[in-house]
């Protein structure tokens, strides 16, 4: 398959990329890509992606900005980071690309366990995680020609421990590698609609 | 109680004020409202609306607009519409709301029923449905000096089934009256982080 790969550069899309690179084609995409420099924040730039690759088997989403920050502080501005970004930057990704998959073809975002499990700080990430849900399983209900539509939600990464482990105390870890199975299962699958749960 | 309502001209804010005012002194806001107008959009309308009602014991919303639209032909920037209205609004009358609360208040948002059950058209629903329940349950974790907060999730209204009833094909309703209850449970309850069903 051809494969669209955003965040291809990210702790997670690494993993994701070896583990779909064997099989598939990977166009590596990212703000600092080379070859397909994207900004999902900006519609201008997804439509010049999808011109710049032609028509996918499937995009993955491995990228997306969230605010942390303690609630008695919190400002509206600040809330909107995750909603403009990780929020609203995948699922444009999904709404454009539907239109640049062929038949049959596949999209695959990216939630977190912040979704189920609250964490200090993380009001806007458990917010945004479920929203990316919400959208995913009310959009695999109306994609057309067989297309389908997934998330994936990883606990912390055993490779963010250091940088992030202090929010998630008591949290188990799951490789980068554990992870992008779940991956694989959305694109060479056969489900839609799914939030698959890695922890 | 001194208890703020936002969107209280609306078919669910009123049987929320119907419900609230025999024990309660209710203010009423809304867009259109003579003594407490508000845009939830704009951040210094909020301000303007806690600096005239001074201190509050607890602050219910029953506004915000979504977007509905099928999916093959939804535009990021109509996604935006629900995510900064029904979903940034209420936030920020959370975020900004929580400084105007006395010790042990209440902040009570509304979802709806489309968090869980996807309907044709329903994306952007699905997805800021879902999102506040997340927001909810995150902040839940991290109010200060006793506040608490809920958000209340309708099934359609018997009021709304002539407006929207064709979206929710085999969908039971309730009156306004009767998801009214969970509003005065969650500002007279003791509950936090919960999301009241109501179908
Ligand atoms: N790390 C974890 O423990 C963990 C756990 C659960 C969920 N997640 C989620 O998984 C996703 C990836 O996390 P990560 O730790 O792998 O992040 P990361 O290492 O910071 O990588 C982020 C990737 O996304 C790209 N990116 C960021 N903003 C972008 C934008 N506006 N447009 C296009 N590309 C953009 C970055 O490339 P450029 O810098 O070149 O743009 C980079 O490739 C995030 O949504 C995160 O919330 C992470
Ligand atoms: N009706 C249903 O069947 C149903 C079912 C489940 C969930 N819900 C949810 O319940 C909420 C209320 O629904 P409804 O049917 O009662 O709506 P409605 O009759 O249209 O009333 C909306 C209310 O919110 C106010 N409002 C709208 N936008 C506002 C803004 N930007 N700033 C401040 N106030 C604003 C309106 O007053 P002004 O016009 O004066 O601004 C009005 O009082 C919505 O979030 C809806 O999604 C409704």
């Amino acid at each position: 398959m051809k494969i669209l790969l955003v965040g291809a550069s990210g702790t997670l899309g690494r993993a994701i990329a070896e583990r779909l690179a064997p099989k598939h084609q990977i166009l590596a995409a990212g703000r600092s890509s080379a070859d397909y420099p994207v900004d999902i924040t900006d519609d201008a730039s997804v439509e010049a992606l999808f011109a710049r690759t032609g028509k996918l088997d499937a995009i993955v989403s491995a990228a997306g900005v969230l605010h942390f920050g303690p609630l008695p502080e919190m400002r509206p501005e600040q809330f909107a980071i995750g909603l403009n970004d990780k929020l609203l930057g995948q699922v444009r990704l999904a709404l454009l690309g539907q239109h640049h998959l062929n038949d049959g073809g596949s999209i695959t975002l990216t939630s977190g366990i912040v979704a189920d499990e609250p964490i200090r700080a993380g009001a806007n990430a458990s917010a945004v995680n479920r929203a990316l849900e919400g959208f995913v399983q009310g959009a695999a209900c109306e994609l057309q020609r067989g297309l389908r539509i997934n998330v994936v939600s990883p606990t912390l990464l055993t490779e963010s421990l250091e940088a992030y482990g202090d929010f998630f105390p008591g949290f188990g870890t799951v490789t980068a590698a554990q992870a992008a199975l779940a991956y694989q299962r959305s694109v060479e699958g056969v489900q839609s609609g799914r939030v698959y749960k890695v922890w």
